[in-house]
């Protein structure tokens, strides 16, 4: 039975009965998950206890492995896909997708050039088209390319802009964003070496929006001193309350000013998939690039970043490089080789999973699910707008809510309000039965829900909100008693 | 049965069955690889009118989306784990891995932060830790971060250095590589906003080897200009012939020139496992960053690369950014969160099917496997040594051979015998029935084989010598007609 281990394989019996103990171990996870706390905890110790050793010199049964794995490994993960996990952005995936990734990795799909694969490297084209035909941007000559995220995104496309406005010498290049942009952009300026005098960081206005007079003045004023404004990162969804910048006047000053349009709708974009979201999103199509990340709102599992521009040309004359051994495979212009359209080299075959999860629900169950998560934050807002414990910081926009504990009978301080609020997220996290963390908006500790999950319902809301609310209870007496 | 679609759900007995037929067709490929043809050829033209089409408004049922995956799709890529896949790096994989990466994918872990799983978390620890001991890392105060391959690796290193080494300002900064060295690193260079003036390509000497001499020279005199030499990136395995730079040397020039010395071992590296390789590798636990790829000689599926350095706090001192919304995610400084030692926030769980593997098959059938890759190619040395129709071009070095045909009866031009072998190679890859590209080696079109993988036999290598033994006959007719 072990003949073939010294070329790492198994028998064919043996992989079967392991593979569908995989799926077992899956399809009874997405079954039951909503019945499992969301939330794992472990201390560093703990987990040393539990798998520090030294590399293993001789094997061990491959079942013996896999149910070590499942009981001990799996459970000690936060599950970000559960109804509960409310933090940072959920990833509610779906079970087509997990499988079709299988399948690639099955398979060892190399999608990086055209002749490795040219069903893999058609694939990317044919839904990137189905993303360029989403957002509005130009059909035939648009392009993108799918990444591990929207971190990776982000910085493809800061390196694509700056090659493409400022060549070689970026020396006096300005980029411009607001001070609710994602944090992953400022880490891509960073590795591209731009210097902390070339970025700007714009104020918001109330309500979290890039202000459109900051951004101007500012601009009036590098011009002024001889600098290059080259390139804005705007938000459509910000990550804390789901804000999507003006869009359409923001274009018009980059057009204008000549600067490249960037926006980052990592998480947000897809809502342009509801008819909310559509309004919201008005200006969209004039971006020069566009972050997505399909593994948060269009419900893909982790990896899965996409990057769309304007032009195609944009992405190959950024990162075409061409060594020795790859000169066989240079395709005609039309057979793309995607390793020439970003940083990656080797490339896992993520089109497959949006392809076949697509194909499989169609675009409307996606629009509906979308539509739902919508509503359901909105119903959240409502809830909550009602009630006389809660108050809602920042109203229901692209399924992220803001809320906070501040009863109107009580006059609790600012300082004491962020102290209550932090206490009653921190006491959820430990139950484990919800994910639940805070953020700061205007100086203020706030709970915040991102409810893009399509299997969350209205009543696991409610579970929370009384959840929180019994915690709640709990510190105003402590600090009743002093 | 199509109650939960809207919820993008399947019912339990929908997830198992479609499961299951994913394994079977895994198992199926894995089973019956070596009879497939390993090469797909498919024009854009073709891939369109089997593929493009646009986003369907409506779902399909599911088995019918996949029944037509398996066969248009899987069928339409060339196979990268094929015994008869010899070329760039090729990506041998384990079924165990495969496995392991579907469940990470089936539960949709984030591991990203500590957090988000703990497991998850500390099995990259302790997997870094095991590759660290096997580098002869220091233990204690070595760390390392998985990435999406050796590209990311190369952009993780390089950008890790230039923060270490140069702070803000790395506008006098030199950066040194040899002409052999990987594309991916200039790409990074680029990439970080380097600008061509500060990149040294150090000639290679007839072993392509880094020309020690030649590197001195370049530094004293980049002294002398009143520059600052701040990297040095060596190669150990090249992708072309396998060659190791002198890294001992190279480690001591850097040590003494405070010179930053990154190690791309992204191929090659993993030989350390075996005695030849081992002893090769000499100096190499002497770099401040390693680049490891397990997605090629470890046998893991893509994507999983690694980056390994000296000191841990070089990663977290460069990668570190602390947003609101993930303040109540900060652990004590023992309890990593890896998205603060790299580029990517959301990552997903790839520790799991390293660990999985070495727990399943342990660390000596990976010894046997990468020992079995390089007598392999020494083997085929043998061949082509004792053979009047081949000349070895470059011997063979960490399992890649470089040879051409060269008949000793006849006197070809190097013209003419690049343009053979050129044919020869045109030939095989159209005839599908393996995957064998050439490369220049000192002006020269060559064949090269990269012999990494353990399901590859002598007798596969003497079938495709064989191959090209009859498309060299064809094209001599050819030329002596005229
Ligand atoms: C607006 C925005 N941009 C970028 C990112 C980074 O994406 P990733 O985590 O996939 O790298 C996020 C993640 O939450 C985000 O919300
Ligand atoms: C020496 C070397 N470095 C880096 C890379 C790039 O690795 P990846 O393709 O995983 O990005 C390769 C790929 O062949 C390589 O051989």
């Amino acid at each position: 039975m072990k003949k073939n281990r010294s070329q790492l394989e198994l028998t064919k019996e043996e992989m079967t009965s392991y593979g569908y103990q995989i799926i077992d171990a899956i399809v009874e996870h997405h079954d039951t998950q909503k019945e499992k706390l969301p939330v794992a905890l472990g201390s560093r110790e703990e987990m040393d206890s539990l798998f520090l050793e030294e590399a293993p010199e001789m094997g061990t049964e491959p079942t013996e492995v896999l149910d070590f794995v499942l009981e001990k490994v799996m459970t000690k993960s936060t599950l970000m896909s559960h109804p509960k996990s409310y933090s940072f952005v959920p990833g509610p995936s779906n079970y087509i997708s997990a499988m079709a990734d299988a399948l690639a990795t099955g398979y060892n799909i190399f999608s990086g050039g055209w002749a490795a694969s040219p069903a893999a490297a058609e694939l990317e084209i044919v839904t990137i088209q189905w993303l360029l035909k989403i957002f509005g941007f130009p059909k035939k000559k648009g392009g993108g390319i799918f990444t591990s995220g929207g971190s990776m995104a982000n910085l493809t496309a800061l390196t694509t802009a700056r090659r493409i406005k400022c060549g070689d010498d970026f020396s006096k290049a300005i980029i411009y964003l607001s001070d609710q942009a994602h944090s992953s952009n400022i880490k891509a300026i960073r590795v591209l070496g731009f210097k902390k005098e070339q970025i700007r960081i714009i104020p918001t206005d109330s309500e979290f929006k890039f202000s459109v007079n900051k951004l101007k003045n500012c601009i009036a004023k590098d011009r002024l001193e001889g600098l290059m404004p080259f390139c804005l990162i705007a938000t459509s969804g910000t990550t804390n309350t789901g804000t999507v910048d003006p869009l359409s006047e923001l274009a018009a000053i980059c057009k204008k000013e000549d600067i490249w349009f960037h926006i980052d709708g990592a998480y947000g974009a897809a809502a342009i998939l509801s008819k909310t979201g559509k309004s919201l999103m008005k200006g969209i199509e004039k971006a020069d690039s566009l972050t997505v990340d399909p593994h948060k709102w269009f419900y893909q599992p982790y990896e899965m970043g996409c990057l769309l521009v304007r032009n195609h040309k944009y992405l190959s004359h950024t990162f075409t490089e061409k060594p020795e051994y790859l000169r066989d495979i240079e395709g005609n212009t039309s057979e793309i080789n995607f390793y020439d359209h970003g940083i990656q080299l080797t490339r896992r075959f993520r089109a497959l999973k949006f392809y076949m999860s697509l194909k499989t629900f169609g675009l409307k169950e996606f629009r509906n699910a979308i539509t739902y998560n919508i509503e359901l934050a909105e119903a959240t807002e409502g809830i909550l707008r009602k009630s006389k414990r809660w108050e809602v910081v920042f109203p229901a926009t692209l399924a992220v809510i803001n809320f906070r504990y501040n009863p109107i009978s009580k006059r609790y301080t600012d300082k004491e309000l962020d102290g209550i609020n932090q206490y009653i997220s921190e006491k959820v996290v430990s139950s484990r039965k919800a994910l639940l963390v805070t953020t700061i908006l205007h100086g203020q500790v706030v709970l915040r829900m991102c409810l893009i999950n399509p299997r969350t319902t209205l009543d696991d809301v409610k579970e929370t909100l009384e959840l929180c609310g019994g915690f709640a209870t709990e510190i105003e007496e402590k600090l009743a008693k002093g």
